[in-house]
């Protein structure tokens, strides 16, 4: 049922541009940019439900995801996100209830997934891009509406009769806020305890001086200052940022091609097998020719390797997510040149401080972090040609297990300085750290300035596996198909909680603590059940709950 | 169904003795205590299910549990615990599988809390009381059985044909190692996460040299050379371990009144309102004469007030955690003279180098932790004749939420030192520090010398609401009666989150993010449906996956 669901409707894409924004605009005035949502409630991503009051599906939070990136890469002189709503009586309603109530459990899940990455964006380009932001709430602001001023560094309250910030998702809907809300309220704005405890479970919501006083908000002005007030805080947060100047580099659309069997760009191709629920993900490295200056790879744009590279790897990365659900194992390959790719690696951490080279490797991570959290099984697989060398080396160091080819003539691996930094995990550590936890003298043992081979990959701890010639192909094969052949559910947790060793973070407290208690209140009958709440919402019949407490 | 089938269970009791266990033998030989597990199979908790290959269930653990805080108090000489099995071809092979496969979503979810615990309390045993651990593995060693012996310090592992360690719960069950193995195997042992990814999907495990290679266990010997090698590592655990000499302090049997409605201990009190699922826990300070010398203290032993009123107190949680799964609120109170509970902090305190003032300490924290990780809301309420000082203060600091009656002849609350330290929460931080997260400079300068009315401890932060005589009774009944009604499940996904802000460490890992996903799986039709695997284990049929990736 569940995979027949998501199985028979139309492909999600997730390459968009402003010119194409059904519900969001980006109004760029410098050091400034509006991003106003303005919810089309006919135009959902799937029909059935109406976007009311605007409310979000991933139709609407995939063009905030784009709008949010553009802007750091196209518009770097802007140094303030004004989020607020087109509308005139509502901020935001959060995710749409009747198409969460009538999604698979897997869309659910997924869907959180990426509004929670998209939140964490708006966070990243605060923090490394000094791009601040500002959540201009104009009117009611509920659940994900909340949780999107959540991730803004400065939330701006009306001050009405009607205008209040809640998370009425426990009460009403008999599940948790799905995008980190409970986590920014005590870890990010630090609410106290016992204040979050009664504003989560507090349909109706807190507004005026009290959202202010228990930290909710950080101001409250009436009405007829609002409209004043926000550009006065969004100059004050502009001044408080670093300047930087333009031009930006336009995002230019990536083109792939998607079939019912893969997926085909520049330098990313995916190929699935469905029948063996199996995915062929390989990555190319760059061709000759690859700029080493800030402003040759400026000029280069989108066209930059490491730039377009990732965006396509972004691109199958979610392609995979919504519209390959019973891909179990992704066999991740690269082909290419080590030293190309250790160029371009060194090109851009020599030129860390420019804006453009900092975004790139911003993206990197951000898309290596996406790699991270998608619940597939990843074995990285080094053969013939390829070119797992810094960058994309850190995709076997991602992966589950590695398998690298054993032979005379075999292939190399090779590290960068962005093994060593610049390209973290969301629990603050590099993967190599992660990697050798017990042992951090081990990361400055390894081979920084020469490739190594299988032997030494091995020896060095660097590959799962190494096997000959004559073990290569029965070795990886099995492999495959012993994974394939596991509970989803079982590996989704298996892995969720092997890759991520050592600290925790808030992002990785949302996606690690949060999430997996959403995913298991999203399956109980007391929220999606005949009788659940979430099943009941807007219908007349109040909920039936099983009152076993677990 | 589900509430059905634990309401007529025959209620579970926790309070036990060596002389009445049934699986384990304590056999101490100072510095060494042998704890061996010779599970009878014919004797499970619960009819139905014969508990084969040592494999355990409640009833075998709550004597481990038993057992081992025990030695901490009976036999404070003991330095080493070694963990063995009393069969001859089996260490352990886990929790009984049929028995999971059989008990409600809630009694899972609440077995593995508790294992998880016990497994904590070893740690903590070395951690804070010196007594080290050391798994004795004579046989195989599969799931549960493995995760019992990671919590010990050292694991050594016969060498012979057939004894491997093992994690098979994914490949075999589809469910997740759900006492904490999984993040002990990356985060304690630092077994590097390729490796450990191999191994948790591996149902056979890994054995001998590869065992040791990997870091799964410490040490392989042969057969011939076990039984020699067991007192040889114990020895030299217990010399790095600093001495300690008796004689201990005897943990009498609390001999609790259980009935249908409650529980009536000396000094704590549970009233359980069934039809409204809401528990009345009221829990009464020390008389006069509590002494305050360390001889003392232990001269008075298990009658210390401080250590008898936690030991009832943890008697009661777990009551309400497994025999009153319906009850979602409880209403904390205190009774008594707010001064002879601080006056017992301040004795313990003074003595902390005393083992027994040391031990009660280690106690208490233990038994706040398990208040902070049961599933049940809480709320304080600090009326009439209520004692909220210190230690019985940190109950409220717990709770979810405080109600203080602000009246002029009100009740009153205080600090002592072990709000400041001595009683920290599973992630490092004092419940005041967790409170006060976004400023904690706040914590000095509450008032730490003198008692607070209604007023100045709300002022202080101290409590959530202080209504006056007018308001009191009607907001204490409607917030009982709204927190009543919501979804048992949100609320309990929501506590999670919000208890448990800032840092996160493995403990609080186990529960957050393993425990979690967890509790997702063992929902999922892939392990507990007609076709899933924990439902077919045994049977000659093959599981039948939803392959859906979530």
């Amino acid at each position: 049922m569940e995979h027949l669901e998501a199985a028979t409707a139309a492909p999600v894409r997730f390459d968009t541009h402003p010119s194409r924004y059904v519900h969001w605009r980006i109004e760029v005035d410098p050091p400034v940019a509006r991003l106003v949502m303005d919810v089309q409630e006919d135009r959902p991503l799937r029909a059935g439900h109406p976007l009311k009051l605007n409310s979000y599906d991933l139709g609407v939070d995939l063009e905030l995801a784009d709008a949010v990136q553009r802007v750091r890469f196209e518009h770097p002189e802007v140094r303030v996100l004004v989020i607020t709503s087109g509308k005139d009586r509502v901020f935001c309603s959060g995710a749409n209830i009747y198409m969460l109530g009538s999604s698979t459990h897997a869309f659910k899940v997924n869907f959180c997934k990426f509004t929670n990455e998209t939140r964490l964006a708006i966070e990243d380009a605060s923090q490394h891009s000094g791009l601040k932001s500002l959540a201009a709430v104009n009117g009611p602001c509920a659940g994900g509406g909340y949780e999107l001023a959540l991730a803004c560094d400065e939330i701006l309250l009306v001050d009405d009769a009607s205008s209040a910030v809640s998370l009425p998702e426990v009460s009403l809907l008999g599940v948790l806020p799905g995008t980190g809300g409970l986590t920014r309220v005590v870890d990010k704005r630090h609410v106290r305890r016992d204040l979050a405890d009664v504003f989560s479970s507090l349909g109706e919501g807190v507004k005026g001086k009290r959202a202010v006083q228990w930290g909710l908000v950080d101001e409250t002005v009436p009405l007829s200052r609002f409209a004043a007030r926000v550009p006065e805080r969004a100059r004050a947060l502009a001044e408080a940022s670093p300047a930087r100047s333009g031009p930006g580099v336009e995002l230019k659309a990536l083109e792939g091609r998607y079939t019912d069997d893969g997926v085909e760009h520049r330098y990313v191709s995916l190929k699935v097998d469905a029948a063996a629920r199996v995915a062929s993900l390989t990555v190319r490295g760059p061709e000759d020719g690859e700029p080493a200056s800030a402003a040759g790879m400026r000029e280069r744009g989108a066209d930059l390797w490491a730039l377009r590279v990732f965006r396509e790897l972004d691109d199958v990365l979610l392609d995979i997510r919504f519209n390959r659900p019973e891909t179990g194992v992704v066999v991740l390959r690269t082909r290419g040149d080590l030293q190309r790719v250790l160029a371009s690696d060194r090109a851009l951490w020599e030129n860390r401080e420019d804006w453009f080279a900092a975004e790139v490797l911003h993206h990197m991570k951000r898309v290596l972090k996406r790699l991270d959290l998608t619940a597939r099984t990843f074995l990285a697989v080094a053969d013939g040609s390829s070119a797992f060398a810094g960058s994309l080396f850190e995709l076997a160091l991602a992966a589950d297990r590695s398998y690298m080819l054993s032979a005379d003539d075999g292939p190399r691996l090779a590290l960068s300085p962005l093994n060593r930094e610049g390209l973290p995990m969301a629990n603050g550590l590099t993967r190599l750290q992660a990697r050798f936890l017990g042992d951090p003298d081990h990361v400055d043992r390894l081979a920084w300035d020469e490739a190594m081979d299988a032997e030494a990959a091995l020896a060095a701890g660097l590959v799962t596996f190494a096997p000959d010639e004559i073990d290569w192909e029965d070795e990886v094969r099995l492999a495959v198909e012993e994974r394939a052949s596991l509970s989803p559910d079982a590996l989704t947790g298996m892995e969720a909680n092997l890759r991520f060793a050592g600290p925790e973070t808030m992002e990785t407290k949302i996606f690690g603590r949060l999430s997996a208690w959403q995913n298991w209140i999203f399956q109980r009958p007391n929220a999606v059940g005949e009788k659940g709440a979430l099943t009941l919402y807007g219908r007349p019949e109040r909920p039936k709950f099983i009152w076993t407490r677990t």
